[in-house]
Order: structure tokens, then sequence, then C-alpha cells
């Protein structure tokens, strides 16, 4: 096995674990009384791969979370291939990454996403992030979580600043001139290193477990009324926008006969629009 | 004056007249106990025009109905032209158009959709059509929609059967595999005979109301259940998914600076997802 192939496999690995791990502590908030529905799904051709979702619905905490991850491999079409890291001669690629949105029942929790990938091309990188949407402004929660992720990008020797601006500039809704949320990391086309940068992905995967409980932790007794949800639900519409007209994840997904149901599972158990 | 700037007089101002009929008639069918509430928007530099919105929100019929009308020129961005007809070597337009969405309370009644436009760059169009949503199926209803536009369409010698085809292949979600809802007819680059077309677009206009208000006379007394209502939302997750990833109104709009909260009136007053 050339060094590459074996890349690949520890990688592949590694996200199949933290899948299990984000699970198994999803569930431990649930107090075990919810639990997760897996599915497995294939591309066409089979040899390209697929994934695994899991899906917690309509627990106490948890009004929808979904933990996906993939490993597939393709060629990229013509017209798409510009646009790629690496991929402008050839258009081959292989590519494996968990995702994780967890829309909260009390809308006085934020919504959490996060996500890392290894992508190959011609170019081989790792990109990822995790941001938090509330619809409940909260400025120690903000910081907190940046304080959080600031930390985890020192320790690793990443410009957290950097990562930060870009999330900020990644998750903007244009037509409405609004953030999605109150940010966090985003980066991508981390090419160099890749025992560091490897390192780091794991680092961020265990930060969102450990953030992603303490936010729940600090707000799931709290109080709250009919117009805190009716907020949150228009909130949610927002993050809805933003997914199916920005996403590039999704749009990956879409454009590269990845699994409908797991590429939308991001999308809110319900929303609202004025 | 010149012929087109008549034209173009002619046009808007039937599509004002319009408007005013539509939300008349939606007021007549909520009872006048809900009406619509006006807003007038400009595009960035006033001089590009702008529109007026009506919306009527949270009736006892209509959960969520606007009707906008908006008359703007400009210039397309260079990216844009080559998929705009006659826009490739200037990229000048001016557009004006109508477009309704209703979402109804009880889910029974199918969600309507009904736009006309005329567009000049170097060439002059209609466009329009008008499309059916239902959560619940029900053969008589569609063959009525169907019946009532073929005739429409046979009066002014518009080939139903070619609109009808253009409806199911455009209201089409590839990534689901799935049609919007029941079809109806859509049409584009009417060019030939302006008067006639024109004609077209009017009756049109005035069979809109027609089916609306058979439609909802049908069903609006009719009981659903909690079951019924959770149907029709998810089913409108489709249709916010269809308007976000697909719909050329919604990229044209928001790719020329129209107003975002007009463009996006569209999307439903609320829409879950499994």
């Amino acid at each position: 096995m050339n060094n590459l192939e074996f890349k690949k496999k520890i990688v592949d690995s590694w996200f199949s674990y933290l899948q299990q791990q984000i699970c198994k502590e999803f569930e431990m908030i649930e107090k075990d009384k919810k639990k997760f529905k897996r599915r497995d799904w294939y591309k066409n051709n089979i040899k390209d791969g697929g994934g695994t979702s899991y899906l917690l619905s309509d627990g106490s905490v948890f009004e929808k979370v979904g933990v996906n991850k993939s490993t597939v491999t393709g060629v990229f079409k013509k017209e798409f291939r510009s646009k790629i890291f690496g991929a402008k001669k050839k258009g081959n690629y292989w590519a494996s990454g968990i995702s994780v949105v967890a829309h909260m029942r009390n809308p006085k929790i934020p919504a959490i996403h996060f996500n890392t990938r290894f992508i190959v091309t011609s170019k081989e990188w790792f990109g990822g992030g995790m941001d938090v949407t509330p619809s409940y402004q909260d400025k120690k929660e903000k910081q907190f979580v940046h304080n959080q992720l600031r930390k985890i990008c020192k320790q690793n020797s990443k410009n957290y600043l950097s990562f930060s601006k870009w999330c900020d500039k990644y998750f903007y809704l244009p037509h409405r001139k609004e953030a999605r949320g109150i940010g966090g990391i985003f980066f991508d086309y981390q090419t160099k290193n890749w025992i560091k940068n490897f390192k780091f992905v794991r680092e961020l995967g265990f930060e969102f477990i450990n953030i992603s409980k303490k936010l729940i932790q600090k707000k799931s007794k709290l109080k709250w009324t009919k117009k805190d949800k009716e907020k949150q639900l228009l909130k949610r519409g927002r993050y809805v926008e933003f997914n199916l007209l920005y996403d590039r994840g999704t749009k990956f997904g879409l454009n590269t006969g990845g699994n409908t149901e797991s590429i939308l599972m991001s999308l809110p158990p319900q929303a609202k629009w004025k």
C-alpha cells in the first residue's frame, strides 16, 4: 500500500470512529431514551463508495440531529472541474468526511454544525469547521465557543483569526445581508504537513463534542416561550436558505451523485417564513 | 413613443391591474376579514425600477399568499448573459411581471402558483405559467385544472400539450426524483404575434383567478387532521427545495438586485423535513 492509500484508510477509519463517538455522546444526552437510526447508502456505481447516516429525531434535547459520514470516489463533470482545487486537468477525486448538524428543541440552545473532510484530487487536503447558530443572543456563549476554538487552533499552530474570518465570510447570506449565526471556524486547502493537519482535525472533532455538551448543559433546563420558538423557526428559515442557495457541501453532494436524504439531513425538522 | 415603449407601458399597466383584481378576489374569499399588506420597493438605482408586493398572512383560507408585481431594467452581469435569450451581445434588459404563490391553511386545498411576464433584451417575449401542488391527491381536481388550462390554450392557439410537458419538466426535483406537484402549464420565449400573446397572457390571468376560486370553493369546508397537515408541511419542504435550488425566477431576482423579501415571498409560512 502506498503512502496515499494508507492515508485514505486511516482518515476513513477516523471519521467512522468519530461518528460512533458523537452518536454515543448524543444518545447519553438524550438519556438513552431516544436512539439514532442508522442508514447505509451507496453510489449508483457501488465501487464509487457511499456513506452511513445516523439520524435522531424528536428527542427531548435534539429536535433533529444528523451525523453523516461518507467516503466516495468519482470523476467531476467537466463544467465543475475548474472550480475544484487540483481538478482542472483530471477530474478524479476521492473524498471522505463527517458532517453533523444539530437542531435543538429548546430555542435557547443554538443549532450546531460541524464538518471535517479529507479530499484527494491531483492535490490532497483537509478542510472543515464548526459554527453555531443561536436564535437567542448570549454574549458569554459566543465568547465560550470562540475561546475554545481559539485554543484548539493555537495548540495546532493554526491561525484562529483567519479561520474565524473565513467562517464569517462563508456563512453569510448576501441576499439578506445577514450572518447565518455567530461564527466559529472554517478552513480548507490544508495541504502542508499531513500528520499535523490530521491531528488538528481529530482534536477539532473531540472539541466539537465538548462544546456541544457544554452549550446543551448550560441551557437545557431553561424555560422557553412560544415566542422564543417562533424566533427559532424563523432563524431556521435562514438556515434553509443558506444551505440550499449557497452551501458548497450541498452543491458538491447533489452534483456528484451523493445521497439526497443524507445531504439534506442538515435541513431543520421545521422552519417558518414571514 | 415608439412601438416597444408603448408595449412596455401597456403590459406594465395590465400587470398592475391584474394584481389589484387578484387581491380583491382573494380578500373576498377571506370574507374581508383579512387584508393584504402593501409594500413598495425600488432597486438600488431608483431609475432601474422596482415593484409592489401584496402579502396576506394568517388568513382563514390563505395561510400565506403573496402577489408581486415588478417592472425593472438593468444590465445583466457578463457571466449571466449567455444564459439569457437575446442578451449575448448586450446585457440590457427590461422586465415586467406578476407572480403569485398561495399556500393554503386547509391541507386539502393545493398550493397554487401563477406567473406571467414580458421581457425585453435584444429580443422581446412573453413567458409564464401556472401550476398546482397538492399534498392530498385528487384525480378530479387534477383533471379540472388541466381541462381549464387546455381550453385557454386552445382559445389562444397555444399548444397545451407542449406547455404542459414544459411545466412537468420545469417543476421537477431531480435530487428527489419527484414532481413538485400535478403540473399545469409553463411557457417562455413567446415572441411571435405580440397582440395574440398579450391576449393569451391576459386570459391566463383571469383563468388563474377562476381556477383558484373553484379549487378553494370545492374544498374549503373539508375537515382535515393533524396527519393531513403534517403531510402538507413535508410537501412544502419540497416546495422550498425547488424554489431555492432550481427556480429561475428566484435566481433571476437574486442575481439582478431584486427585492429579497418579495422574491422569497413564495416560500411557505412553515415547512417540515423528516
